[in-house]
């Protein structure tokens, strides 16, 4: 019966080693989190396809899984099939993403949580993409969202606990991008492209990174959103900012930019620059974050080895009350938990107070255990393994999951004075 | 848009003091498994619909959420209702259990894993059942499981860790419950009731808590399955056995026990015993657990509270290795964390180390995030709240997280210095 054994397509199956590595760092996220006031929440994997399908998700909503409705027969099918709406289908899907759960969340248990709610989501999302090197179709988000809190403390909370992760994982050499959908608009105004066209003019400058700010200017010529008397002037509002961008104060103000707005990244700057010093915050006014949910600031994690983001995130005021019929101000932080299990080392991988008990076929499961317990009881982490004919297999797989000691157990063992523990290679 | 805000039927939020309970109680269970030489893997939560419904996964398999086949159009939908075979809609479901992904496992990775492989799996499952108190649709497993290990050191190794687990969670009060697959058959058969009819026997005798030994007689009379002129024997066989059940040896030993199954238990209590004192294992001849796949030793969890089990495994030699197209001897054991939530109380609300800024609406967020970081320096947890109108039902929100002190923050504070704790009630 053996058989085509892979996980399916686009999943992966996590062996101890790399469990034990994405564990150990997201324990590592939750405990700075935490240490800010942020708590963990947990929904159910499956939401109702109505809340999916809401608009909330973008163009994610495509991408979700749809679970059959249960008790279907070949008469509803047919007549599903017949209305041409296979919708009615599926009841339920897995979540894209962790926005639209805490939505749902928020409209279920607001009259328990406080005034503002700063949560914590860890968890899997799931999209049927099509699958590609670091794109896999079920990975975890780590969401940090605070709802509740219309002024710029929500920035300044998400972006120092989100600086004070990344240098608490060791990612050396991380910046944070910011930029303000207010500074966007006024650029695309200067421009005198339309406030209705301002959306499209948005998908095309946030490809500045991939086609360059020539490609830009060039493609919202075709696009016929720019004038092409505009066309020097906007390749030279586009082009990168001096340092971090913070000097543009004064009669250093370009005129594209909203003075308003950027006073309040300032503020942000400034809130933000004592708390974290090893993850500078820069202002790049070409930041646009794809989700058209945005409000106020957005931000972006930059890494030298990735050219796309370590995860991002902004204001959305508005959306999370959707499902509750408020209107509620929120702001939220993603971090890219898949792409930074990629970039850091695996773990350690010996540790002296995991031992090994290499015992003989003839001791008897009683010895064993005792001595495993009593050394438990030391606070030691204890594996029995059985001699086989490559003991230096054995070994070497042993050291590999973390264990730093063996010792030999024979019949004549009998106490944890007995042992002898020499280290593992 | 208010509308109906539910999670999907039969599915559950966690609050933040909820999840912190939950993730509290699964980070003992992980350290007492992982103590013992037990390692965590993870796997995707849906596998391809022809491996869950392959018959490893019993009655269960029926219970499994199909996910809708991704790019399908309403003529393939037409040609699945006609054929009358509709889980030609679905190619993956969710998983209903840990131990067919397991197997699947198994399968993928054999070659990197250990020749005895000992795994924790801590995840969720799904079950369309119909939802009533304390079961639910998305639930969560603890499964040990032992792959490799043919002698009785695996059921040791399990029991063991099991029962420490218990013991380290404070769960007072539990009892192992352990048979054996043999001595079930041997007493059958000491009834004169065929092989073949065995599983429709125990079936029978599965239900004893629930009707009785006198029930469970008179079932077996109206199935056929038991001669009228055996029944007498039948009830004494059955009747419960003295104190703990370990004294069936030598001149007490009854007729319908199997001696060497029996003595298998007798080796498994003494080696069990030293390392597990607080947990009783206690020998139930009339214990079945449902699953027919296990061959040899079985167990399961009985407290005081729960006329159900709180967890159980047992023996499976045989059915690990389907996928792999090898025979792997296996056993496992899980633990009903649901249920283990619900018997322990909440967590301690007060930690003096988590501590509140209440802070008055004009200080700065900069002055507010230096105090902060400061005190997350020291290794304190810290949440900022915003002085409200309500400040006495803020505080005690607080408390309810977890939070032990509080102090005010005013556009004067200027440094850690500044700020008077004072315990919250």
């Amino acid at each position: 019966m053996a058989q085509d054994v892979n996980p399916p397509r686009g999943m992966r199956d996590f062996l101890p080693y790399e469990k034990a590595k994405r564990e150990r760092l997201l324990s590592i996220i939750r405990a700075q989190y935490a240490a800010r006031g942020f708590e963990e929440i947990e929904t159910p994997v499956v939401e109702d396809s109505t809340r999916l399908h809401s608009g909330l998700g973008g163009d994610n909503e495509k991408l979700a899984f749809g679970i059959l409705k249960r008790g279907l027969d070949s008469d509803d099918v047919t007549r599903a099939a017949a209305s041409g709406d296979l919708t009615a289908l599926t009841d339920l899907g897995l979540r894209f993403d962790l926005t639209v759960p805490l939505a749902r969340f928020y409209a279920t248990n607001r009259a328990k949580l406080p005034g503002v709610f700063k949560s914590i989501q860890i968890a899997p999302v799931w999209r049927a993409e099509r699958p590609q090197k670091g794109r896999y179709r079920q990975f975890v988000q780590c969401d940090i969202d605070i709802i509740g809190e219309a002024g710029i403390l929500a920035e300044v909370e998400l972006i120092t606990a989100t600086a004070a992760t990344l240098t608490a994982l060791g990612l050396a050499g991380c910046r944070i991008r910011i930029n303000h959908r207010a500074i966007l608009k006024h650029l695309i105004a200067s421009w005198k492209i339309a406030s209705k066209q301002s959306d499209r003019a948005l998908i095309t400058i946030d490809k500045e990174d991939k086609i360059g700010v020539d490609g830009v200017v060039a493609e919202l010529l075709a696009l016929e959103l720019l004038e092409p008397e505009l066309a020097d002037q906007a390749r030279a509002d586009l082009a990168e900012l001096d340092d971090d961008g913070w000097n543009l104060t004064g009669e250093n103000a370009p005129a594209w930019l909203d003075p308003d707005a950027y006073a309040q990244l300032l503020e942000i700057r400034d809130a933000v620059k004592a708390a974290a010093p090893d993850v500078p915050l820069i202002f790049s006014h070409n930041l646009v974050r794809g989700m058209g949910y945005y409000t106020g600031a957005i931000f972006e994690i930059q890494h030298p080895e990735f050219s796309s983001s370590l995860g991002g995130g902004g204001r959305y005021d508005g959306m999370i009350g959707r499902f509750a019929g408020t209107d509620a101000p929120a702001a939220g932080f993603s971090i890219g938990f898949e792409r930074i299990v990629d970039l850091l080392p695996d773990d350690e991988t010996s540790a002296l107070d995991a031992v090994v008990l290499l015992h003989d076929r003839d001791v008897p499961p009683a010895t064993l255990i005792a001595l495993q317990t009593a050394l438990v009881g030391e606070g030691k982490r204890v594996r029995l393994e059985k001699r086989t004919k490559n003991v230096k297999a054995l070994l070497a797989r042993a050291a590999e999951s973390g264990y730093g000691s063996v010792a030999n157990v024979s019949a004549q063992t009998s106490s944890v004075g007995d042992l002898e523990f020499r280290p593992l290679a």
